[in-house]
């Protein structure tokens, strides 16, 4: 077992990364301060991991609440079953909120745990790829709105996240590529040797390398928890770490929730990103290409779906959280391991990539 | 006009009281970041003083959102109307929300500011008595559950409270006397030589006596900060404030929403609150005697409606956010300014107090 500290003084927490930790109630027992827990997890999750988990918490009074599966349901309807819940079992502010499941459970249960009488404790137990490098650092919690991703939420943080990569083995193909787009991401955008390493070490990833998993997660986590650490409330670099985000979320809500995965957008909107770097002349042809390679080496979309126009992909796209005062800032790239966060670029160059990606034919995912 | 500020740190903010406020563009554009405001309001409030508040704003790009008027709107859905009418509006993080209105508007308010694109910032313009002495200070903001009040929302402070005395001009008797009963909870809990300033000038409270008003709404505020200064999260002092508000939640839940006003609900609570502290002999006749007369004088209910039986007070009170680990806590007296939160109390005295206030006739509101 590896455990990373993420800083962030006296909200500081630990992730434990290993084998079989879902089994080890030592890894959460410090984390819970009363006697009630409630497990938030979903349809999916739930037969496989749920009886498990709650043998680890055998020594605490464990509900559950199972939730349907996939993005189009996290939700403020979705949220407020677990509200319910939690009132119906009479839960008090000492209680702890588990997220047992992908991004999406995380998400709705860390908001539930941020709101519920005003925030009360929770814990993350990512099973996908996705959520355990993404997820788990950042505090990043919220439901989606019919007009946007992840439009309602807080910042909360966890008291513990406990990684088990076992949880893998169980995890779709789809699902693995999308979170490799994730990991990705921290290469591109502030790790350039871990970029190298990917390239090298792409192959053990796919074949879900036990020891090549953990050390891909463990990496991620540390890039991300140390842009988190500089920056927690998102007021400046920490915007970097939403490469590809701006492009892929206009993606998966003009294609509606579900429809895309998170992780593809991402990919997709990481190739939109460096190619309109390139057309800035930031970074040069060898870098694009490499990059684009890596993404399609993950098994993930170069380029966005064809029923997206450009007109649309702007109109989405001005609903940004990153839109200040009416300006779109873009993450874009400086080189490989260097991106900036800027409203400072020729808006052709957002113009021509989108007509240019549109064209493209290896889209689709 | 005069100034106090509430100190928290970096999110010290400072509370204007003064008569004509509301048309002074001063009180308001130095604590709005960006260009983009929304003012949120009800039906109520909108046509007496909505056009005003939007002349005072003519210097930002200003939109409106008019919520019914009522605690029984007070939940999800209305606040998924903010939400909704922001991100149709296009509203970016730089935005300020300013709430217009009394307790309900501020609270959901605050809640959508809280939690739309994770945090913007909001301003008050509480418009109720009840709003002016309690929500203006202490950053609790949220909505209703159908299984208990308040029971979903966040910590989030104001960038500056606006309270303009003449909107008590346009207050019903009903609501100005519902505000009273906070008013006289910061004498009960912590303000001794101010309870005896309200037995001597209640006459002048509801006779509407401006400079009266002020003093009351000032030093309420000031009372109310100094607690909340001690202890933000409330872990601990802060929960004094909510003297009366156990008994009265169980009141306001249980006869549903709207049907008693809050301060109603407060006002029986705390004489309540008090019967059960002169039972525990805490404090004596003479204490309990006045704290009543004082309510009365007020023309505030000194009971709870017969409705309520002792036993579903109980399984009303258990919801309660105080609550921890399954054992009830509750405000109660040591004296008149002396509030205590103890879970140390002889059950009995509860229950006979139940009993007790059963039987009562004054009841009603």
């Amino acid at each position: 077992m590896q455990t990373l500290t993420v800083e962030l003084g006296e909200r500081s927490y630990p992730i434990h990364i290993g084998r079989g930790l879902l089994d080890d109630p030592q890894r959460f027992a410090p984390h819970i301060r009363g006697q009630r827990v409630m497990i938030v997890t979903n349809e999916t999750v739930a037969p496989l991991y749920l009886d498990r988990l709650k043998a680890t918490l055998s020594g605490f009074l464990v509900d559950t609440v199972i939730l349907p599966d996939g993005e189009e349901y996290k939700n403020l309807e979705t949220l407020n079953r677990i509200y319910t819940a939690l009132l119906e079992g009479r839960f008090d502010r000492r209680s702890t909120l588990v997220a047992l499941g992908g991004g999406v459970v995380g998400d709705i249960t860390g908001f539930a745990a941020a709101s519920y009488q005003r925030g009360v404790d929770f814990l993350q137990v990512p099973t996908t790829l996705l959520s355990q490098v993404d997820s788990s650092v950042g505090g990043k919690t919220g439901v989606n709105h019919p007009l946007g991703k992840n439009m309602i939420g807080a910042f909360h943080q966890p008291r513990c996240v406990v990684i088990d990569t076992d949880t893998l083995n169980t995890l779709p193909d789809r699902e693995l590529h999308a979170g490799i787009a994730e990991v990705i991401k921290y290469g591109l955008i502030c790790d350039r040797p871990f970029f190298e390493w990917l390239e090298e070490h792409m192959e053990g990833l796919l074949a879900r390398e036990p020891g090549t998993l953990a050390y891909a997660i463990h990496r991620s986590c540390q890039d991300k928890a140390q842009v988190v650490a500089e920056d927690e409330r998102e007021s400046g670099r920490r915007a970097i770490l939403n490469l590809g985000h701006t492009f892929g979320h206009a993606i998966e809500t003009g294609m509606g929730y579900g429809v895309w995965l998170h992780g593809e957008g991402v990919a997709a909107g990481m190739v939109m990103a460096a190619r309109m770097s390139r057309r800035l002349g930031w970074i040069d042809d060898g870098e694009l290409t490499r990059t684009e390679a890596l993404v399609r080496a993950a098994g993930l979309p170069c380029a966005p779906p064809p029923e997206l126009s450009p007109d649309r992909f702007m109109q989405l796209m001005s609903v940004d959280k990153k839109v200040l005062d009416g300006q779109l800032r873009l993450v874009l790239l400086r080189g490989i391991g260097e991106a900036v966060v800027t409203a400072e670029f020729d808006p052709r160059a957002l113009e021509e990539t989108l007509v240019e990606v549109g064209r493209m034919k290896d889209a689709g995912s």
